[in-house]
């Protein structure tokens, strides 16, 4: 994974800008708090070999919102990541081809570039490995890939936004290239800019008395050993059974005796929008979810003070939803 | 049914200064043909007893977009009627609650509030009365409408939505309220500013000559007899048997013997985006459309030149696609 120059350059001004504004205030005295953060970047870093070019961009919004490479032609991958309920689906469980009910909550796709490895068990190590497997999983989009590329390849539009996108390749209908476009996509679909951010950035004011005393529990407890870095995860892998969960996690992937129950450490951006929590989607309030991961990672019950805090704080990771349009498809 | 003054008076005066402009252009000749059609206005009527409202409109946009008034929690309006996909689908029949499939291809909703009878029999005859049903129906969102409202009141952002849209109700959460709302979002969707809209207009070359072709064979051929008006269907039920169907149509509703295998004209306007066609949606092509219903409603065998310029002129009954937001939902 090689970290590219940023696409955006402007916005990268635009968050300097903050920082040199924001250091003029006085500060809260809590700046060794604040150096254990960082804040969200407007961009991923970028994979050497899926550069991020408007047209890949494109193509992989229209291939994100594609409800014909699933089997039933009604599910595509907005169905479970709904920009209108935080890029997720706010149900336990994911649901998909014929109503068929999956054994994990859907994770949000907002900042997923920046995690090193996707699904609940790491099963990909990046977004474009992470790409096809719901289009082919049976309890998801249910459709061979082979079939999914036909279909595309009945469109027009899909064969000019392909070879747009992948020039000079013969052809560009592939599964490399379905993947890549995806994971383009998404990589564009960050929130920065939250609270919280304004706040590492040197706005003093950008969070008020309980989520700074929230900040504060969160790294006193250690929450942050594990929720850490841009997008507040370490992308590693940590053992827990919440309630109600048979689940073994990562085991499925590996089949090592040490990982099972082991799952990867969601992101905590944007986590007031992505409700209900943890991988069986059986905690429906951000409250009970920080009880609990007292209760099981920390070994401590929060007093509900502490709960309140925590979840205040927790809410400052909210940011400003990404751009994005709903296509017009062929 | 009322017809209220217009909405949006900047748009009547786009449209009428589009017409004083092109009444400069040279005339083609068509004048008695033109005189046949009338332009899409950029709203329907509307009825008395449901006024139009900011407020209505914004909580209809998020309610049509609302999947948690489904029974799994992952279908909305806008799964049939994908904005992506022509506010339609796009296979044949309706995919639904559990991957069940339904009888009928979905129709668009765009322009549907000037329509006089609504679903493919007419069981309803306004937006008000149609907005309910697909929720409710076991084969849709399967859904019990008093459980949709139950978990349309476990948010605190649709009570201030609902309290805003119907002021001074004591609860304003209702079957009423929620069918005023998505009916008031649903007469936002129209497509004006079509070409042939131009065309008539003025702009005499909006068509080209294969176009006005097609609309001179549209009328002489009598397709203009059922479609007609702006949105170019006469709301009325014709008898008709398209090929794969055994569907009773408009007889399930009234038990009629009359009305057996009739059906409500569909609009023509935004076909070339709405395929594929018929109550039965086995149609896949527009120009398969035009030649099966040459011989089931004229009894005439379109030569393939006429088949050409028909379909070349319901081309030009593409409209602008109307803006709308996926609402940021609670």
């Amino acid at each position: 994974m090689i970290i590219k120059s940023h696409p955006l350059s402007c916005a990268i001004a635009m968050g300097t800008a903050l920082l040199v504004s924001g250091a003029a205030l006085a500060d809260d005295g809590l700046g060794d708090y604040r150096d254990r953060f960082e804040p969200l970047p407007h961009f991923p870093p970028l994979p050497a070999d899926n550069s991020l070019t408007p047209a890949k961009v494109q193509l992989g919004n229209m291939l994100f919102f594609e409800p014909r490479i699933s089997s039933s032609g009604v599910i595509s991958c907005a169905t479970c990541h709904n920009p209108a309920l935080g890029w997720s689906d706010r149900i336990p469980r994911a649901t998909g081809h014929d109503g068929q009910i999956g054994e994990r909550n859907t994770p949000t796709v907002l900042n997923s570039g920046f995690l090193d490895a996707q699904f609940w068990d790491g099963r990909a190590p990046d977004l474009e490995a992470q790409a096809l497997g719901p289009i082919e999983a049976d309890v998801e989009m249910a459709m061979d890939l082979g079939d999914a590329l036909e279909r595309l390849e009945g469109f027009d539009l899909y064969q000019e936004r392909f070879a747009e996108a992948f020039p000079d390749q013969e052809t560009p209908i592939n599964e490399t290239n379905l993947a890549q476009a995806l994971a383009s996509f998404q990589r564009t679909l960050n929130t920065p800019e939250s609270p919280f951010d304004r706040y590492l950035y040197g706005d003093m004011n950008a969070l008020n008395e309980q989520e700074k005393d929230g900040m504060v529990a969160f790294v006193d407890n250690g929450c942050i050993a594990c929720h850490r870095g841009p997008n507040l995860s370490d992308s590693q892998f940590h053992r827990i059974q919440v309630p109600g969960s048979t689940d073994v996690g990562r085991y499925e992937v590996t089949g090592e005796e040490s990982d099972r129950h082991k799952f990867r450490t969601p992101t905590l951006r944007n986590v007031a929008v992505t409700y209900p929590y943890m991988n069986n989607g059986a905690t429906e309030t951000l409250e009970e979810a920080v009880a609990i991961m007292g209760q099981e990672m920390l070994g401590q019950d929060f007093q509900d003070e502490e709960i309140a805090n925590i979840t205040a704080f927790l809410h400052t990771l909210t940011g400003e939803m990404p751009d994005f349009e709903v296509p017009a498809l062929p």
